[in-house]
């Protein structure tokens, strides 16, 4: 991790992920991801109930940094503590680093915002790779249109300091109730958004690309009028047929 | 039910749809379906929460083809056991009639997928008319790309065995918290999923088709300026008029 | 008001929206709007779970006209009832004033239609300018052709007099767990439906607009790679660079 | 209805119960009287989710006397407006004719209090049978001491004012999703809250009492070892057999 | 299983429970049972959600007898139907073996019955060990004074068949989201309702109840102010004093 | 703050309360507490959903000492790490001060207990004053015997390695939506609990008593047939009655 950059590592935690990998995980399905994590015993790595802004951003891939909230209270949290330069929800948004994704423990809550239009201008120009967060955004329209991929529960359009207070930046910590440990990837589509621990993410991403090259076989034997019997799941048989066409550079007919 | 194929019967079911009446069901909105079985004494078939996979996704029409799940058990329900060629899951896939809907009672499970892909992939191959489930799918936007109809609660991308396990096929379930018998037919649009008792189906479609029909006579009547007193829900009096109008050739004009 | 058509005031209350004011909340955002009324100790004006029915809706901009809605009975409700010339639903439809908002109060029912398309046809005709629900509508890809903005929780296609029961036109009600008193202004984008007190209307109207040109401002300084440390929220000196840019004409480069 | 104090009649409506009648609801179910009602084409009168405040409480009967909530809005409630005699919450207090229910459309609100045990010691004080709401109460142990029968969904001990606006006594309203007209005659028991039309109750009364005493007859059967078969749901036969036991005075034996 | 009546076998499931097992399973918590399955690899078999009726009911032990029923259809279902002899529903009622449980597929519908007391009854004569269901039962304060051990979501004191009819016995179901094949074991105190398979009873009561002895040797420990690290969960040291405190005849003091 | 033991104080943060402010609050209700904290600005400190354990427990009272979960990973969390000795779960419940009461940031999650009967009993050892968590408890009937006040949402019997994961002690955290700060102080009764911020909590306890003092009067009135209206809240006049009352030694009858 020589040349990495200030901002690509805090605390211990590295935030950077190799060009190869994140390529492999931008072609990937999250429930490719979710089956190859379920054979290494992991059954809770989808975030239930968050679903990306519209249906046209692009595939979410990234670190996670993560930003916790706890509830607000009136004598802490307002309008003018929000504008200070050590709130934590607005440094979190110039630290986050170039190519991971902002991850917000919101404690579920739609009563406040995880984030505005301002704050996701910033992060594309600071070239980070989306936002997910388990409460909602605010200025969704705008938000879409800056083509950030993002997902939420819901929009959230109420000020933050309503009803939340930044307490921490790269703790551990729970979204949509699932386990996230700063570094740890994400990878999202229309399906939801799956968190690979960051020591799998190499294995992870070359097991689900060798699943989706695998399924792109099986369409096109689907689409000749195959049975998925004996077709899908693979077989040992259908592996062989797998490898062949491979071998034969993967033509259009056989 | 002479020239029925063996796919289109089983079990004492009839599962074919004549062309004619499936044109009318390709016309009318679930709503007029709902209305005119209210009419009936009917108060209870339309299944709440299911949604479209997408906006533009065509019109579902056809007989109800049932598979039902449980909870899955960890000793029963694994990834391998889901590859066996005698999973009901995978057969339900191979054996749903041609023009019938795969309705899956899935007990509101989200935990694990009710299809993916791959499986969709095959049901527009055999020729299948949409899948309606009250958990949800994986693959969403691959699904989505079939073209295939298809309702669901949200996504559910974890694998099928996680919390899932396919019990039967063609028994009556419940699905979303309507009575589901084989064979009773099915339409869905953007306001969600009818279903018309079997028996009903030939007059229900005629009911709903003339219903659609007069509500074109009332929109025209509307734009022109026309109050909806008097002119929907239709009067004895109004019907004279959309009898006269019906008879002139349904002039643009009158 | 002199010159005020019947429709436009009823029972004392004010529909009409001057011009100026009803630019300006097209202008801004809900969430805009929702941060103003903060500043003046409203933190309950957003009403949550409430979405337009599609993404390509225009923004609603108007005052409240209410329906309120109680639970049906079977003797009083019924498709018959529902026909007759004095049922309150369908006088909300003739007389919701052209350029207000009809606001049902549907105790949340999803059981019932709060509108379908020949009620939207004829508010669109009529020049209403939008529909807030907090049931749902029947018919919505029918009610979306017609462009009339609309929000609701989710589609709700079964009849209306299955459960529920038109009791009262104009009186304050309750819409999503938010006050709505008649002659409230209702400002809705895709992040939800926000409500201004009348007597704030045009006050809330200006400062919106000032911050949605401010944060046009950020925008651009954003875009040009400046931090949201000391741009958003606004501070002193951040305004002045922003007044000095709007009194130079609001150049692209500076 | 010549006898009436001022305090049983209210905008013409009637919310006196003849002794006789009262007596007999204090000695059926719930589930009795919905059956009842059922039986005359009510499918809606039971109040979902509400429970009462302890299980010794005893049964709750009485006419319904009405209190209508909408959302606060915090330029209008406050404690100090609260605390006003023209509050139209505390005026339900003290109108609530004796012998009455306050029923409390709280719009299904826990976010404040639709009662606290001083409002419950006055409605004993004042001889009211109880009090029922889709919201919930505060100070409930000190309420459950009064023994005052009273429902809610749970506990809501944040001040009224904060979340609660009362708008409007004796009108028609939902109160979980059912329709309560004022007048109409409540009976709660452990299974909850049954609402019966104003004009049925007489009937409906002597139905369900005459239903609970077949039942006492069957429940002997069933100690003794009979089959539900047969005997309950009651055929002929079987009430043949239960009018016989009657005319013999009920023996213990038969 | 040569001495079983007919009763307590049906279709080859097995309804026996020796009274061995039966009395360990009696002692011990259904929080302990799901630790011991926990041991095995299962993850699902507590019921989430589901109640005892109160909190004085003993425990529930028992091997499981299914009813699966699916939402009602006004064709079909009606109180005339309700009555037959050949209702599933009332079928269960008589022929679930004495010692079994009746365990209730309702598709968690609160909207109709699962039991009323008259049905409990019959059930309470019959010698059924208790009633489990993901929906509700009605007439709650008269089941509870049988003593029957219940387990439901909440009351649903409407009538069965407005929303349920009953369309299979002793099929697999699912229950509140746990898969329940018939003889599978139940085990209900105040946590709720475990299930153990059927073919790990013997060895899951044996193991549960060495739990619970270990628990009264380590609350005895607590008691006398050690703390829980070394102790609680117990480490080889500890389960030698433990061996050691059994041989000695587990004294008071040591 | 001489004289406290180290376990009275961690991290800076002050577990004690004096014994005065002990004693009002044990006198007070949770409703109380909130109306002054409301009169201080604050109107989100009453746990929304959070029940007792039992109906007879006795009043919680006592400063937050907070232990914060996040969801578990299959491959950090079993029951083998659960039982090491630095498990931080474990360590709360050997260093949660005597006299503070254990809050659970439980993520909200029902799928692992937040404890179980032996940690309970060993936290009456200690001295603790209760526990409170968003998710819910093990072995709740031998909880309850042990008299500990303790509030959770529902019981949660499953194996806390399940689902949740330790992750931190004596950090700020969001319980039930509202905001702990370590030392904040706990109020809990059949209404549920309120948190006090600890600068706070010598005027809080004050002010409340203070009202219940009130509220004395003004049941004693009541109950002698005085209308709230002037008494309830109280009126400058009615302190004025008040305090001669209290100077007249708080006569029976005056």
């Amino acid at each position: 991790m020589s040349a990495k950059t200030a901002a690509e590592s805090r605390d211990g935690v590295c935030f950077s992920l190799d060009a190869e990998t994140r390529v492999k995980l931008e072609r990937v399905g999250s429930a490719n991801v979710a089956n190859v994590l379920l054979g290494h015993g992991f059954r809770n790595i989808m975030m239930p109930g968050l679903k990306p802004l519209n249906g046209s951003q692009r595939q979410l891939v990234g670190p996670a940094y993560t930003l916790r909230f706890i509830p607000a209270r009136e004598d802490i949290d307002s309008m003018g503590d929000y504008s200070r330069d050590d709130n934590l929800h607005r440094i979190a948004i110039e630290q986050c680093p170039s190519g991971a994704v902002l991850v917000v423990d919101a404690f579920g809550c739609l009563g406040g915002a995880s984030m505005g239009d301002m704050m996701a201008a910033r992060l594309v120009h600071r070239g980070v790779a989306g936002a997910v967060t388990d409460g909602g955004f605010r200025d969704i329209d705008a938000i879409a249109q800056t083509g950030l991929p993002c997902y939420q529960r819901e929009a959230a359009p109420a000020a933050t300091p309503i009803r939340m207070h930044p307490i921490a930046l790269n703790e551990p910590i729970g979204c949509a109730g699932v386990a996230v440990y700063p570094g740890d990837v994400l990878v999202g589509d229309g399906d939801g958004v799956a968190v690979i621990p960051r020591e799998l993410v190499t294995e992870v991403a070359e097991a689900a690309l060798a699943a989706v090259e695998y399924e792109q076989f099986a369409a096109r034997e689907i689409a000749r009028g195959r049975s998925i019997l004996g077709l899908f799941p693979a077989t040992p048989e259908s592996r062989v047929e797998y490898d062949e066409w491979v071998a034969a550079g993967r033509p259009e007919q056989h």
